[in-house]
Formats: structure tokens, C-alpha cells, sequence
């Protein structure tokens, strides 16, 4: 991760009934204001590192663009906080479903997790198993991503996101933010034209239907996560036939959806 | 809590190599629309309780209302997920402000950490100390709150806060938005006229910049948390004379800014 994204701060530390005066490392938010074709679009704040990846993946996951071929041009003025984003094609559908609530009528029963008519739009059904799983790969990948989060164990503030393949980890993420780490990694694929496909991701924070939904978007059929996830993300995952996989800790974890891409013996699954 | 907050469902868990089917809790997600005038003004996710005190804390927070008298009625639906506010009284600075991003002239200084004109105008600094905590009580408070998030503890899945005398808890809230607890605890004392005066707010979660100027828009000195603070929380804080306490775990804490509403011995401060 870059330098600046900590800081050296002295602090005083109490323990043990006494205090002292010292040195700790702080990690630090950047207020990014992303600006497409001239016009403020959102301010979101993050991490000072990868931003021309997260304003990509920002503006896809929202629905606004959809692939990197959209984009012709973004300049990053990091002392200001902007990014200047250009592109030629927006979505067409994009301006008249912008924030529209996603209400179903009663009788439809499909999609009905959904909230903004963008993501019913964006996130796509998982009818393919390209990804299988065995219990000691979830307890690997979570493993390594705790290893590459040095910066997590050092100042306990930011979370971590990763794209993996069945035993590696290709990308990891930081950030302040929880979206902004997915983010980032949905920017790189699609910049850097990265397939998804055979990939799941791990992530350090709790499984809410925002989260759920970027994974979604990005692609990936299985999230695996240190903590909870919430009904409305286990009901998302079931509508979209994700596999989600929660607290991984020690020697065991929860499946939650779709354990068929989770290797495990015949007998236990009774 | 509410019954509304948590659901039942039968997750696979995986265990020292074997799976089972058992019974797990699951924290849910409500997804609510705030409608302001009959207008649509934003769309929250949040936990299905306290609602109300939810949207005059948003509200408040974002500088759009000064007090619970500026709103005239506030009807729930929580079926739908709208919440209706009519204010008659809306703050007339607000339009014009409304997402300006708010640049200091280089010679300015003051309130340099803002990044919202709105959020400049509605925090305060704190010129008073009005509160003293002994280390003792630091860890009294954090090991209430962590008693009262039963949720939490049951779930993995949601933040606690809590507006606390310096001995006792006056009010805890949960979500499973970092936010939303909090502006439930200011929706709460905005409706029921409680005095913030002498009080601090304890705080499960990491205390970014987003958390601290929530704090600060309440009107508290001081808030303690069990996470760590980001570096432009730690600016904001010395802006406007806040203590923050932070890592708050086994028997040691951090003190990041302002000590002095902390009893401490004086030999151990050198």
C-alpha cells in the first residue's frame, strides 16, 4: 500500500494504570470527488490509492458505465480530491432509472430483493458453477488474505477485499470504506480486462446487500467473509444462486447459500 | 430489540472438518425512504427499529432541520419502507449549500478538515470541558455497551453506540449501519429534549471522519470506541477540541486527541 494512506501520529497510551506518550501509525481518508463529463457526480471518501480504479468501478457498479471501452478519459488531481472522468457512452438507461426505487408488483415474486431498478439492471444470476471449493481452500484464501492486510493488523482501521482463484489470491484491496475496496477490484478487472470467471472473493467486513450486490456485479459466484452477513444479502444470494460463506474463524465456517459449491463429504450434508 | 431485527434460518456449518445443518440468527436490513415535503431525499439502509428518531436524526445531521420543532408530523410505513416527514421549517441555508464541497482559501486554516459546507456550519466546537473520565470508567462504559449488544454478540452483524453519563449508559442504539446508530441516539434526544451536556458517546465501530463530525453534530465532547480512528477523524477532532479514545481493549486504551478530559496521574503524562 502507498505511504500515504498512513500517518505517524503520537498518541497516548493508557495500560495497565499507566499512561505514555507514543508513536502510532493512523491510517488516513482521502475525500474524492468524482467528476464525470464535467459535473459533479458523487463524493465519496476512501483510501489515497487506486483511485482511478475505484472511480471506474464505482461508475460501473452504479450502472452508469458499462465497461472500460465507455470511459475515454480520466485525470486524477489527488491534491484537489477530484478525479475528471470523460465518457462517450453513457448508459442509456442509465438517467431514467437513476435512484428509482424497484418496487415489483405483488404477484411478480422475481427480483424482489432488489431496491434500485439499476441493480436488478447490473447484477446478473449466477446459472453457471464455474467455482468449487474445498473447506480447507475457504480456510486458505482467509488465511492469506489476513496475511496481505498488514496494514488492517497495523492500525485496526480499514477492511479488505480480495480476488482469488481457487488457492491464490490475484488482487487484494484495501480501504477505509467497505464498497470502496470492492470497488477498486471491479475497476482493475475491467480495466485491466481481467476474468472473473473461476473467482470468488474474500472479505474482511460483514456481508450486508450492498456488499453482496457489488460481488454481484463484479461477477464472482461465491463471497467468502470473516463475518455475518445480513437476511436481506442471504436473500439476494439466493435469488441470484451465490454461494455465501461467513465467519471463517479457526476450524470453521458458515455456508449459508448454496453449499453445492462447497466440497464436503456425502454423509455430513445430512 | 425488536423482533423485526433479527430472523431465524438453517445455515450448513462447518466445523473441525465436518458439516451440519443447524439453526443460525440473522440480522436483517430495512431499506427505508426517507420523504421529506413528499419529496423523495434519500434512501437508507438500516435496522427495522427506531425508525422515526432515524430520519429527524439524519435530517438534523445533514443540517436540513435545527430541531424537532421545525418538523410538523412524521408518519412510518414501515410495509412500503417510506417514512414521511412534513417540515415546515426547513433551514434556509440548506438549499444552497446542499453538497458544495466547502475549499478553505490557503490563507484561511480554521475548519480546514471540513469537506461539506453544511457539516462546517451545523458542528460545534467544543470550548467547554464539561466531562471527565476516569480510565476505570472508559473501560465501565465500553464493557456496558459491549453487555447491552446482545445482537451483536448473537448476529456478528451489527454496530452499537451509546450516549452515556460518566458512569452509566442513558440510551444505546444498534444497527447494522455505522451511522444509523448514531443518528437514532440524536433523533432520539432531539425529540425527547434530552441534554447532551456532560455526556460522551460510546462507540463499537472505527471512528472515520463521517463518525467524529456525527459526534460532534450531536453535541458531545468525547467519544470512545473498541476500533481504531482514521487520521482525518484525529484532524476534526483537534479542530473542534474533541477527545478521542480509542482500541479500548483488555485493560489498555488509546487517548489520540485532547487528554485532558482523562484523569490521569500526573507523572504518567510525561
Amino acid at each position: 500500500m502507498s505511504a500515504d494512506s498512513i500517518k505517524k501520529r503520537k498518541i497516548l497510551r493508557v495500560a495497565d494504570g499507566e499512561a505514555k506518550w507514543v508513536e502510532d501509525t493512523i491510517v488516513t481518508e482521502q475525500v474524492l470527488t468524482i467528476k464525470l463529463n464535467g459535473e459533479e457526480f458523487v463524493t465519496v471518501v476512501c483510501s489515497p490509492e487506486y483511485m482511478e480504479d475505484l472511480a471506474v468501478g464505482y461508475l460501473a457498479s452504479e450502472g452508469v458505465i458499462r465497461s472500460e471501452k465507455d470511459i475515454s478519459s480520466i485525470r486524477l488531481d489527488s491534491k484537489g480530491g477530484f478525479i475528471h472522468v470523460t465518457a462517450e457512452h453513457l448508459n442509456p438507461l442509465y438517467d431514467s432509472l437513476q435512484n428509482k426505487r424497484y418496487i415489483t408488483s405483488c404477484c411478480g415474486g422475481s427480483r424482489q430483493g432488489f431496491v434500485f431498478a439499476s441493480d436488478a439492471m447490473t447484477a446478473k444470476k449466477m446459472t453457471e458453477q464455474n467455482v468449487k471449493l474445498h473447506p480447507d481452500q475457504c480456510f486458505h484464501l482467509m488465511q492469506k488474505l489476513q496475511q496481505s492486510a498488514l496494514t488492517f493488523k497495523e492500525t485496526g482501521g480499514v477492511h479488505n477485499a480480495a480476488l482469488c482463484t481457487e488457492d491464490e489470491i490475484v488482487l487484494s484491496r484495501m480501504d477505509i470504506g467497505r464498497h470502496n475496496a470492492l470497488d477498486k477490484i471491479y475497476g482493475h478487472c475491467l480495466r485491466q480486462n481481467i476474468s472473473v470467471k473461476n473467482k470468488v472473493i474474500v472479505f474482511s467486513g460483514r456481508l450486508s446487500s450492498e456488499i453482496l450486490l457489488k460481488v454481484a456485479k463484479i461477477g464472482c459466484e461465491m463471497v467468502i467473509s470473516k463475518s455475518a452477513p445480513t437476511e436481506r444479502a442471504l436473500e439476494l444470494a439466493e435469488e441470484l444462486n451465490m454461494t455465501t460463506v461467513g465467519f471463517v474463524r479457526g476450524n470453521s465456517f458458515n455456508v449459508y447459500t448454496c453449499p453445492e459449491r462447497i466440497i464436503l463429504k456425502e454423509a455430513s450434508l445430512n
